[in-house]
């Protein structure tokens, strides 16, 4: 940690601020230039945490070098997590292509699309039971019964089931029916519902918030790594920003520099992020091109008639030309499909 | 709902559209210009909310007319909702000011902030026991045991206690210490929280997020109303934009926004949309004369050793000045403080 | 300036930036910590400016200490810039109220809207005579023959007047018509005309640019000031974010921010901010609350049938009301409106 | 256009509205639902264009159905617009990689990086003479020097050369030296400067501005289509949003998006939307997979002593590995490098 003084910082307020440090167990080192004195805080990780120093008199800036994480970050572990689901993997050269409805809305439309994704060459299925939605007046979901029928759609086509937890309350029954917890992008940061999946034995796919920063990212990715669940799958599902063209905006370039900040897989939800179809295909080949372990795509054998996000759902039949169309890209960076 | 088809659909997209709304039980009238051809949808609203047309061929726009809340709009209820708690009022022309530190650090930090924000003037009495944290590695509060002391601190100076509900399974338990929940920043869109609030019999101040829009906001708050709890208040504290000078962007606009859109009353808190100590107590007088129904303001008796955001805190003597530099925006719209 | 080295940098990684600075003509400090070492580097102004170390091998971040701006600092500067115009001035206590449609349309329009805001407590009158406009096809303004219109309606009135500098190539025939030359928030950044108003003797209002940030504005500014120029007005029109419900977001802490920051006086500018005439009033009383030198406001006599911006206009009535309601905020902070 | 009236809306202030638009010279047709009247408004697009009606009593929002661009737009024409330059072409399948340093510092630096990049396939060459700058006090570039070594460069490998084009003032003499002129981002709505261009016989490198959003864009292209000037390539830069540790964020949903709204070709600029060397390579891959006819990139013989942006200047040992690096996605959608 730095300190930067004012201008005009006077001695007693560069010794209030050193004095401040002692007091709470740290060093602090001296740089006194012509024009500015800097101040290098040293310590104990938990102490520097805890300094808030920004109030003090005389200081202008204060610069955290420490990250706000640890365990998910590349210097602490150089190799590649592979998060391994039931014959499938990704990370580690495996990329996923996790496909399915937003919503589950009957026996029918959940095999169908489940068939028709694995046939494809989908390596996990997803299917949303409990929705959230802006409005109380949309549709939710059709909750444990969505669930079942997700599970019996993956034991059929012998996929590993991706689905969104989203109560905290209801981690162990979900955990029970799926094979990956999906966490929201609005519960990115819900730290009761990170903790409670650091205690779990199951893998979490992690999706960015709307408006968290890449470091956020990582550092609610840590709450679950810290609480000793390893297996946590990232997902970059657009921004928030100005441009209204888009629902959101696809941050690859995030995904580019998330791949050498961190050794977890990440993966691309491009659906979620244009909202619509007609630009999917291209952002998933531009997805995997920047370096992501795989791509999460919303598939729907009948759109026109679903009942969550229709607009951004691929045909059955588009699914299977995307697929196809993913060759050039995907041994780019040396990967392959992670289905065993 | 509007749809706007393309310059060039053809007649068969056309009436595909119309198809589409008329097996979903909606209404369809056309509109055929010169150029484009603009459907009008008419119907039920549980059907409109669903309807996604977005994808369909030929489609160009999808224009919802119909907001996505009705309890919290003026339209709906054109008098201003007056929230009371304890003896202290906010809205309907009482102001609230609600003060104390960010965390409770310990009963003598506690007492200390209660008695000096009662002594300026302060209408309720705020303190966190679950802290949420960007880091794990960060003070995360005293939880149960802080609940205590601020009850107690509440009872001492006579002053209703405002707290964040952190964990949706702690509700009953927070809402048997404090007198009114909040539901914090990056819980807005927490729907599974919110429904459970609705079903509470407790006042709830819900917190926008850092990038939610105004009316995601209020649709946040219609999960709220829509359970049967109608004692909310608003609190915009800043959102997310490409300015890193101060924390957030404190928008005050949208406060001026919302008290012609929603007969909620609505509060500001600058102490977490600046993140400056120095920058409070303007925003404060900003915020009430752009017509906010209250503050938030955190104060500290020692903010130098604050364990939790104590850059940004008054010290108990800056929250008295800030108080009494108040009293010309106080009654600009003819408002006055809301303690009985 | 400050570098980071990475954690696990090692040694000819550090010789090799060191010996960089060096040969730049900087000298470097190192700091060796547990985990990473830190270089302070001191050196004249110039030099650092060209400094650009992100690149080089083992760098993790580069702190830049020194600010890119100086002659607009408050640090160098600390007494209010008064800019004064034809008997109006404002800054250092002095506010103004500057008033007048937001484009020239007809004598007829210019004079009734000079006199009434005149006979409201205008300090300057404004009128556009080129218009940036988003679409080639929309109406660009009357151009010379406008600014004689303007120059008449001031000099009727005796307000001075101000109008937007749109092409460079003008400068020295508008500066021969208008009292006070704008810079839009689209060319805040276009370093050219900057640097042509730094060469002149007139008065600058400088606008933010949708996402220009706080230190590119005054750095902005700087370009005007290093030439010679230091008649410069900062004025803060809302800045581009994700909320839409208003045009942009009017961002009134960087008002309060930019008061300790720089010595130049700051205004705002609701209309263009918020886009909707029943905000202007609210956020014009929020500006002055939160520090501002003055507002900016568009009136038209007859805002229905303006060729620009009518829907942000306030009626010459709603004006007079307006300049009335901010009798509390003015004299908050000892200030008093800038007409002699 | 659409006008929306308010739930409430009186008879009267649907007939004002209505009498508004026949003044005007617009035809007005009223759908009137249960809960909301809507104004359907047709008329010439001179006419539309100018209506300002957000402002009248009863209107709750106004919707624009006409683009405010026209001639840019792949509904006016359907096919692809390629722009040759000597020898060279962009879009209908052919792909411009431009490549050199970011400002031209030396004959020696020049021709030196000239001759790399033609080495290794690049089919222009770039070279900044006058650099825009946030502080007046970083190096402004050679000037008319420095436009002559770029020159004398590209006679000598061949290849044609871009260059910005900074002051309007300066049109005509850069268009003598250079082959394409680039409108910076902080210049992308200087409508000056796009009207000269408009008349001017040279092809434009358009890039998008940092809040621009993709409407906007394409308006601005329009000011240059319509004086005149076809040859205009539209370049993704990345746009500014929250997240800080990229420069800035590359969008290129927007770059799928731009090719299906025009027929103008798209490129990326990935160096200075990500500002970091080592995400580069990554980026410029996901732009040609997202769809984009062409990459910009910095390439400097010497970045560690460039002086200007070598943080996100290539090698050129490293611009010779992205080239070959790019075979896999070149042809995805069937293109080939433009040079011939």
């Amino acid at each position: 940690m730095l300190v930067i003084m004012r201008d005009r910082a006077t001695q007693a307020e560069i010794d209030h601020v050193v004095a401040n440090l002692k007091e709470a167990g740290a060093e602090a080192h001296l740089s006194v230039g012509e024009e500015k004195t800097i101040i290098g805080v040293i310590g104990d990780r938990g102490i520097i945490y805890n300094l808030d120093l920004e109030g003090l008199p005389g200081v202008e800036q204060v610069i955290r070098v420490l990250k706000p994480y640890k365990l998910v970050s590349r210097d602490f572990q150089p190799e590649d997590t592979v998060v391994a689901v039931r014959g499938s993997e990704v990370g580690g050269g495996a990329l996923a292509a996790i496909a399915g409805p937003c919503s589950i809305e009957s026996e029918e439309q959940m095999v169908a699309a489940a068939r028709a994704v694995a046939r494809a060459g989908a390596t996990m299925l997803r299917g949303g039971a409990f929705k959230p939605r802006t409005s109380p007046y949309a549709f939710q979901g059709l909750g444990l019964d969505g669930l079942k029928l997700l599970r019996a759609a993956g034991d059929e086509t012998g996929l590993p089931v991706v689905t969104e937890l989203l109560d905290v309350r209801d981690a162990e029954q979900v955990a029970g029916h799926a094979d990956v917890l999906q966490v929201g992008a609005r519960n990115c940061q819900n730290f009761m519902m990170l903790e409670e999946l650091g205690r779990m034995d199951v893998p979490v796919l992690l999706k960015r918030g709307p408006s968290t920063t890449i470091e956020e990212l990582l550092s609610a990715a840590e709450y679950i790594l810290k609480g000793g669940n390893r297996a946590v799958i990232l997902c970059e599902r657009g921004i928030r920003t100005f441009e209204t063209y888009t629902r959101n905006t696809l941050d690859l370039s995030a995904v580019a520099a998330l791949k050498s900040l961190t050794h977890l897989p990440v993966i691309v939800d491009p659906s979620h992020a244009t909202g619509r179809r007609d630009l999917v295909s291209r952002m998933c080949r531009a997805g995997l091109a920047a370096g992501a372990d795989g791509i999460m795509v919303e598939v729907h054998p009948d759109p026109e008639h679903a009942r969550c996000d229709g607009p951004q759902s691929l045909t059955t039949n588009e699914f299977e030309l995307l697929m196809a169309s993913l060759d050039p890209v995907v041994g780019i960076e040396g990967k392959s499909w992670g289905s065993l």
